[in-house]
């Protein structure tokens, strides 16, 4: 037999670690107080978690990273999203510093990976991704920051917009991946002549906005920064210059995964504290857990959830196919087993059912809980917040998502707006 | 032709004239302010729509009331829900003071109505609901406060929790329809040997508890009391003593009208703040109005927003024929054209598809604007946040509005937990 | 009060009638024969609704028609979609013949009235409609069929195909409302240059082909047929020559009002089979009826059942103060209080949300019996088969109503395929 | 890494194979063929698919079986699905024969194997199973069947219904697996004292009722036997006395298994039956796969159709793991890895989730086939009427599924209705 769903010794042995370290560090309390407070994000747990291994630890041996695989990475974006689920931490360590975080290792040089990802490995930095500008979300040719080559320099211009982090990157130090213009689009290619920097956050000329004021994810930022004439040594370019959008692609692919596998975690957590609850009280002298319209709609979500952490596991083992397929740390084949728009289409999958099916999640928990699922006596409505920033568009709205799916499933000639 | 679905000529005026107040005093600007700022509910608001006759709108004239209909009610309360979509400003005008004060007006004493009721009608003092005890919310046999007859008065002993307005009705002055045992429930018939009175919050023995934190609605407090040995007079009694529960389900009833009709107006203003956006952002080179997943998303708001609009309307001239039938301002018949259950039921439906449908167009238009639907910058998020408090059980969960429809369709020998 | 929802007494006493004859000539016997049996539908019933006045019931009486309005005729609707939930009678008696025999008798010379239209009325003849060609459905650029002008004849060549009533037409004698075009189309424009005529199905070149074989709606035949230089005299034009798309929009206004009325009484239907079925059979020792799941479906179909009956009365309200304000027996002013457009908008939602509420209550409802709803021993089957055809298409599918709701809040310069 | 999501080389013969004899011989004009001709079911497809060793396949090969395991046999299943998507022969071949097959031999003595088993493999003779009674689908309690010890033999009389296959046993020989009771129930313990029993179809006093009509999955029959003091000897019976039930229940998990494999087939098919239609009807001048709301449609289906193939294929693993753990042929030992009840639990997820969306795949097909959807010459509405039957009930309803998963969540003190 080749099927095998279960989780290796080692796998279960990190699982284990990061769940010990998460029930002394990331209790409720914890995460209430961290949603009451809002950002900056607080700097013990990304340092915590950082110096176990398990931020970025997919950067790989030969980077001094934890070399840990995307499958059991996804294991860890699981306990993490069960601990937070208010997604905070995940979208902060899981989506952005790991996800962001190795494709940044993969792409960078020695300076920017000395300088910045080692640090950020063990949550001393902040690494962050900032693609969003006002014009447009998923829009690429709607982006008109650009860089243009001024002897060994690269001289920046723009704004960047909808950017986790800024607040925790200004006061930890740190920076963003960016992905600007270094060449006219040629005509129905947008994306082409697109080249990725790193923009670290105290650069000259970068001017970091007012946060916005969100509905949840209180724990973590959500700002935008102008960058004004930012002078970059060569060094900070992120691979071949033109091809920025490919890498970007590869880095939302690694952030899209943990979302997802965050989100099984967020929904187990949910079962978790309705279930001990629907069972307690009672209502018309039996209690909840017996009304068959509230344990009908439990059921439905563990299946989902179930569905959920399956396709998300697939999808991991598939990236990690591919990474070993592509080489490591360095990049030095194709992969053959699946070609990566056949693992974005997985990715994509999992990025639109987690965020929604979390978000359903905690609505219908609220709902079991009547007037006291409203308050924050429970996480569940930080959770429904939390996760609604997965599901408007944090990483590629639902939409988006579809498209993409449809896209592999019908061919490029049938993307219907062009 | 009998069939007619046109307002005439007053209920006209009536709206644009709770239009044009809105219009000055209730802006988005404002909203958006009581919403950050949270409880007591702004003075000023209250005052104004009650100076208008717009707040208890239902009283009748023999009590000094404006004695406008239901259905004219229902239509300021849709014009009140689309100016605040928070639900906040209906939650408190409308479903709580104008809801419950009519049916508090309709079974008070002339003291009561004098003392309190009057000026409750001009914004001046606060009139609420607190029937959900720590023991349960829609399940009456879970209740134990009670009231004991000693000489000319009533002693009084209990908890009431999730309790709107509480901060306000603690400044303002002002009190609460509650509903306690004065009797042993007979065997299973726990709904019986309960009366209602009137309970000054300022009275002895009354204390008011901290309030909740909730996840919306934040401009209207929720909070609870503890009765301790609280002497009322007789005159605070509402109705028939051991007769508390069907004055209270009637007091529901009222209550509920005006939950779904401000819920068509919450609906309209989405739509009408998605609507010129989703027009104007421009997404791979087209307005978002032209992706088919879209449109067809706010195509289908609009219909089942134009169903419950038909609905409420329909259940508000169902309730207006009650009344005429019944007798105002003194009950002296039972209606016939429609029975209370009759309408119970219509009322139900109106509850339970109002709320949901609101909450759901909310988050389908922050969908529509991704990253900067989720920021409070605009109000939608404030209006998912907000409804949620219906949908998760203000005046009667989902699930209690299901039992109810279906009891009147299979009878109660099928209703499911006996 | 304006607001009125109650039938009038004379509208009372037309429900009372059909319901009569249909209690007696459409047993459920009787559906199920004809459904089993198949085409053609039996001519018995057709002339007993057509002598009663309940067929073509909306042609003036100034044409020696019932001259009854859209809102009694669509009470009519809902008793035979009552009566027969496999909706075979109401698309081929209610759609079809009054829908379009209605319009033809408004646009069509007094010789084709006299020949055609009278027989109709009295279940005679059969009246029809044939829009659709192999090239598309809802899509009329891909129309083909044309008339060209011979003398004082027209020369009319092309196909039609998914024709309700082919074998009825072909046996009871009768003919089709056609609309080819008659000048190539302007750019941009393919619904201009396009002419409706009336085609007797045994003018000299017609020949009807082999009907479709169908997954329901068995008692009515669905096929087409080809024109091989058919000649037509010019008074078998109905309306303005170039016209023939906007009379042709006007027919499908009438026969969607009918599908949505006639979905109405379908849905009554299934619940009236269903409530004594779960209240008696027995699972587990308790009725179906008392478990929850079940009785909340019901509720939730009968809440939406009372929606979408509000929604086509007001409809067939508003499309009724549209012919009094056009004029009738002919047209001689616009509409003023509604635009046709306006009135399509709810056309098209009700056609939306009928067929896919009565689709939806028929399987649900074949969910409760279990094995038993499987089979032909109740007509649950016949009509989950036969609604279905409404919901495909018949009339124009469930993405063309939502275009057309959608076009019209947002305007032209939105449709999204342009 | 332990994970694998692949299918082993010998899985992929199998497959492949299978795929091969279907593509000759379960072709789309035989599939339809055998929908309008209805029941008995051809004798050559279940003899050609048990020559190949594919139906029964996982009985052991002590048993002189083929010996292939779950996993495999599940990829077997979605063949068959996949080629006939009226779901008639994989109901046939796949859940009766195979899924109750292997539990007969697992349980049946060396005379019934050597009578039955075997000549069913080879497709010589049908093997079913009939549990269900007039009183009750699921409802074990309401069973009223039962034996008699007398001397050597067992007399049984009572009825059953709703049992696949009984037109084919009468004609092939061959029998049932059926349950009856052999001892008063114990209080609140209807499940005891239950025994199963293999009928042969000719046994003395079986009188085989007339089949039903059904709405679809016409290629096999569904009927009903009484059993009229029919005498079996001894070795007829089924494992232990008194433990039938919980034989009965390991049959329905097989059968359910192979149900939910089917599904996945039956979905893969409708969509390569629809893609390359929507891919070239063009409708508004492009290509209906180029509408969003089509595609995305699709997109949704797909996504759900992995999500039940990952289901399954886990639940096949599962079950062979438990097999493994018990001990083949016979049971030595209990499963320890899974409990029964664990696997019972996934069981019910897939056999809920894949029939339901098997039945949405078929009908959104359908209305984007729009009016040719619903014509018999696509295999759509064939599929969508087929696949309806596993979802009203078929080897257990869509709520006892939920009852299932809820009580392996909740505890068995949750049932809603004790």
């Amino acid at each position: 037999m080749v099927f095998d769903f279960k989780e290796n010794d080692e796998q279960q042995l990190v699982v284990r670690s990061v769940t010990e370290w998460c029930e002394k560090n990331l209790t409720a309390e914890r995460v209430r107080e961290m949603d009451d407070k809002g950002h900056p994000f607080p700097k013990d747990i990304v340092e915590g978690l950082g110096n176990l291994g398990y931020v970025l630890g997919t950067v790989p041996v030969e980077h001094d990273g934890p070399g840990i695989d995307w499958l059991t990475q996804g294991l860890i974006a699981e306990v993490i999203g069960y601990f937070d689920p208010t997604a905070a931490t995940a979208a902060a360590l899981m989506a952005v510093e790991t996800g962001w975080g190795f494709t940044l290792d993969r792409h960078c040089s020695e300076t920017v990976r000395d300088r910045y990802v080692k640090p950020a490995m063990k949550g001393e930095k902040f690494l962050g991704i900032a693609t969003t500008e006002p014009g447009g979300g998923s829009d690429v040719s709607a982006f008109s920051s650009s860089a243009e080559k001024d002897g060994e320099e690269w001289v920046i211009n723009g704004e960047k917009t909808f950017t986790s982090g800024t607040e925790e990157c200004k006061r930890w130090g740190g920076g963003y991946w960016i992905n600007v213009r270094t060449g006219p689009p040629p005509p129905g290619a947008p994306h082409r002549n697109m080249t990725a920097f790193f923009l670290p956050i105290d650069a000259d000329g970068v001017e970091v906005q007012k946060p916005y004021r969100d509905a949840g994810r209180m724990a973590i930022s959500t700002g935008g920064f102008i960058m004004n004439d930012v002078r970059l040594p060569d060094e900070y370019r992120l691979g071949e210059e033109g091809r920025g959008f490919y890498y970007t692609m590869e880095g939302f692919d690694n952030a899209r995964i943990m979302i997802a596998a965050s989100c099984v975690g967020v929904i187990q957590r949910i079962l978790d504290i309705a279930t001990p609850y629907i069972k307690e009280r009672e209502v018309f002298g039996r209690p909840l857990a017996k009304y068959e319209a509230i344990q009908f709609e439990l059921a439905e979500i563990y299946l989902e959830m179930e569905a959920l952490k399956l396709m998300t596991r697939k999808t991991c083992w598939m990236q990690d196919i591919r990474y070993q397929e592509e080489g490591m740390p360095t990049k030095t084949a194709r992969a053959t087993t699946f070609s990566p728009t056949q693992i974005a289409k997985w990715i994509s999958m999992i990025k639109w059912k987690g965020p929604s099916l979390a978000l359903d999640a905690a609505k219908k928990a609220m709902l079991w809980f009547g007037a006291a699922g409203y308050t924050k006596d429970y996480l569940l409505e930080a959770a429904w917040r939390g996760v609604m920033s997965y599901v408007v568009g944090a990483e590629g709205g639902k939409n988006i998502q579809k498209l993409v799916v449809a896209r592999e499933l019908l061919g490029k000639e049938y993307i219907p707006y062009k």
